[in-house]
């Protein structure tokens, strides 16, 4: 890789693919994944770009390792645990390990974040019928969470 | 640390510190550092936000542990190994160990960016006399630097 990688314009970058969100599913909507630094950059963590297209979402999941979050782009709303968060340009996420979390932009705007993650990381789980009859006893996460 | 931090305006986030750059030294100007995701997070990394002021320089200097860093304000330059690069919002760039580097912000314009380290990692080194003459033996790097 090159010291430096000029933005072109639209958080696109040279060199950078644009790849699928995951390889299968229909729990996810209109979701773009760029790692911008991978295993190669010989860090412990990987950082990677994530953009949701107006009204995409993606899986409502959640594993043991953490994330950190920056929001770069657009605007749309966050789920951690039982709790909904409107989220703009610059705004700090935070997921524990263990904790439920889904992303949804705005219906008229994308929403791109950067998201930091241990390299050596869990697989993340999707909700049981159980669990997710559970988290819908709040009314505001019954709205919000796309299963 | 609760699971949104709001974006304040002008790159300050509640609860976040505006804290020096490093404790003490001449060999830098007008820098200022916010830990935005710190060893609380729970992972290997940690996520800085750094800003320096019109025409404020980072150190000169270099370590075993790489950076990963993500421009998101102004425009500057910065000298990775013995090439000066110029850098615009959202640009990457990839400091690899052991490679002298240097960032400076623009005459008319701050430049901040967000870096990226492990949590675990070795202090920095300032270059020798016979290390910084080395470096001036090309142009653009003598006419770049601060040391």
């Amino acid at each position: 890789m090159k010291p430096v990688l000029q933005h072109q314009g639209s958080f696109r970058w040279e060199g950078v693919p644009v790849q699928p969100y995951k390889s299968e599913g229909s729990h996810f909507r209109d979701v773009t994944r760029q790692t911008l630094f991978g295993p190669g950059a010989g860090l412990g963590c990987e950082l990677r770009y994530f953009e949701l297209a107006p009204d995409g979402h993606s899986s409502l999941e959640r594993h043991e390792h953490p994330h950190a979050v920056v929001v770069v782009r657009g605007a749309g709303r966050v789920l951690v645990g039982h709790e909904v968060f409107e989220l703009r340009v610059f705004d700090l996420v935070r997921v524990p390990p263990r904790t439920w979390h889904q992303f949804r932009a705005a219906s008229d705007a994308s929403l791109g974040f950067l998201c930091l993650v241990d390299g050596e990381r869990d697989r993340p789980v999707r909700p049981t019928p159980e669990e997710l009859e559970a988290l819908r006893q709040r009314p505001e996460v019954a709205v919000f969470i796309r299963a």
